[in-house]
């Protein structure tokens, strides 16, 4: 069976593009739905037409790029990532893995070898929830799963909603209302996502790749409060406290010491106190705190320590509210459920890196990413990190040339086999 | 000894007239060294003045409103308060102690009673540090203690110096820079301030005043921070996170644990963690937080025990930096020492309670006060709180004539006596 080489030049000359024309010192600035991200769709529609792809856009402006099979009966392999970053963030965090589907398809079509089935390298929008506070919005408008509530969500810079922002770009917001496929999970044989790593598990491991079985969900409070009374600090002695700021750090150091006691015992949840916040407009060094707003993120792919964890801070609120006469309003949970991929794609992962040398660490991810849509409508999905020096979602992303080819041939030969 | 009685109505409309012409719904605003402030000062002059005392402003415009006494020779009595307050506060925390001397000196003058030496009801300037982060500007400027370097400091809201707002209100900051004094210490026989309790102590126990026998102080941070790293949440294993807000936790939580203990023995000590703050420009749900600012107020009475709370505070910083790979810095210590009063004083205040049957309480303050700079410039001093509904520093603040009554006698007594 011969497969051909990635076209790792193209992926390298794609990236070095998009780095310059959507530049925005430090980093870049790929804005969903907006100008960065635009740019970044053109481009990548640019370099697919000159490597001989069939492209096409969706109505969410997703770009579908297509690789003919040598059989276009059969349901199509799919590939991609999204193409919007956060502001001044890294070239690679989505990047990478449109790259990589280019490299691949622009080496079969190179070397004039079709793949059995049609190859379709996605270019999605809207990924980065710092935009939209609405998960994978691009790819779950192409698989008609995006919820019409969505399109009334506001980017948190300009205030306007996506809906408007789709028509910025030319895209169809009826289409989403209408619940329009552009991706048939009948027509697809398998997602299979790349994406850098955005951790340090994997230079720490000092491997290339890492097959993903899972990845992480879990409680998401994003609109937290701890409301207790206004005091004077010099005239309310210890037992006629009711502060906001002693209740929440009993909470937070108590929850984290019992995740200490689950990560000891090798289990995945991670638990996060992003935002913490006193009320600027009342609070003072001279004020005991009346009220305390906070986030908690809650995730992992262990159901069971992640129902455990949630269960513990069920308690903790009310332990703080009975200790310090507050009251704890965890507010609505908007975290995602944890999402275990498909396992025969993840085999057949496996075998594919095998077969052309690549060692594979295995590892769940800590974060959502588009995958998870494509998974959640019944699309067998597999997921692989590559390997990033200086995480993800900053201006020092780093990935090497050679990690990104090691993922382009485990995917080529994924491309030949699946 | 005939001591005529205070004139309470003129204490009533003095405080009326206060609250209509310094009203800022909800609540009064009467800004340090500013309008609200200069406008209570000339309402007291114009009751002083019309109860038959004389009159003047110092180079800070205190105001000094002076009673004669049999024997113009001996050191004066000095009694009185601030009458600036908190944006949006209530009308008595300050202005209680003004009232009640002015009802004495009144009641005096009505009754062309002389006390033995004279009576001097100070309204001092500047006393509330939500203005300038300068502890008793107007009543140190009168003993010569408050250092030069307090004219630079700017006030909250408006930016301008001390020096520039004393300007305003007609005041002499050369005064201050060679340290000139309106009070001379060895011709005050005594400083006795009368003040709100500010809390729900006096409440609790039924009773109208108490005697305070020393003003807590302690070590006081306003710029602490603790800095780690900002890390994507689903990315950042336990053991690599360097969180601040999870540090933070542990550190507060420990203390108020310690705080716990001391208290339970009965030790007076208080820990306020009053502000609290991820960077607004850098946190997120979905981010590790890497810094996090605090404020910390430790004070109290019982100095062993503020020595062993700060010893207790060290090693946290060094345990949350350990645990959390993360820097706390503390900054600059900006507390007040506590202030033990005159045990004389306090001792004849506690008689002229008993002679016109006052049953008082005995407490400490939690908070500072003028009296301290009065203590600490060496002039005999005595404090007495008034009970407060509703503690204090809030539009809420509520007194009982009844209660003020009371103070206003043991005062007279005192003046008498002393």
């Amino acid at each position: 069976m011969l497969i051909p080489p990635p076209d790792i030049a193209l992926a390298e000359a794609f990236l070095h593009r998009l780095a310059a024309d959507t530049a925005d010192t430090p980093g870049v600035t790929r804005d969903a739905y907006g100008q960065g991200e635009e740019r970044a769709h053109r481009i990548a529609a640019e370099f697919a037409g000159r490597a001989g792809l069939e492209v096409s856009r969706d109505h969410a402006a997703n770009l579908h790029m297509r690789l003919a099979g040598a059989d276009r009966l059969l349901p199509a392999l799919y590939t991609g990532s999204h193409l919007d970053s956060v502001a001044h963030g890294g070239n690679y965090d989505g990047a990478a893995g449109v790259a990589a589907g280019l490299a691949v398809a622009a080496g079969f079509a190179r070397a004039q070898i079709a793949p059995p089935r049609d190859l379709v390298v996605l270019a999605t929008r809207a990924e980065e929830t710092v935009w939209f506070p609405v998960s994978f919005c691009g790819a779950r408008a192409a698989l008609g799963t995006l919820p019409t509530a969505a399109l009334d969500a506001r980017r948190a810079d300009t205030g306007r909603t996506l809906a408007e922002h789709m028509i910025s770009c030319h895209a169809d917001p009826e289409g989403v209302r209408q619940a329009r496929r552009s991706i048939e999970p009948s027509r697809a044989r398998a997602f299979i996502e790349l994406h850098i790593e955005q951790g340090p598990v994997l230079a720490g491991a000092n491997r290339a790749i890492a097959l993903v079985p899972a990845i992480a969900g879990g409680p998401r409070f994003r609109d937290a409060r701890i409301i207790g009374e206004y005091a004077h600090v010099g005239s309310a002695p210890l037992a006629s406290r009711r502060d906001a700021v002693a209740a929440f750090a009993d909470l937070a150091s108590q929850l984290n010491e019992y995740w200490r006691e689950l990560d000891a015992a090798g289990r995945h949840v991670l638990a996060t106190f992003g935002v913490v916040q006193t009320d600027r407009g009342m609070h003072a060094w001279s004020r005991v705190a009346g009220r305390l707003d906070f986030t908690l993120d809650i995730r992992g792919t262990d159901l069971d320590a992640i129902t455990a964890m949630r269960r513990r801070l069920t308690e903790l609120c009310d332990d703080a509210g009975t200790q310090w006469g507050v009251k704890v309003e965890l507010g609505p949970d908007s975290g995602p459920q944890p999402g275990f991929l498909d396992a025969a794609v993840h085999a057949r992962a496996r075998a594919a890196a095998s077969a052309v040398n690549v060692p594979v660490h295995v590892m769940p991810s800590g974060s959502g990413h588009d995958a998870l849509a494509f998974h959640h409508a019944g699309i067998p999905t597999g997921f692989l990190f590559i390997r990033s020096r200086n995480g993800g979602h900053n201006p020092d992303e780093a990935m090497d040339v050679a990690d990104l080819d090691a993922g382009c041939r485990v995917l080529a030969q994924l491309a030949m086999t699946l």
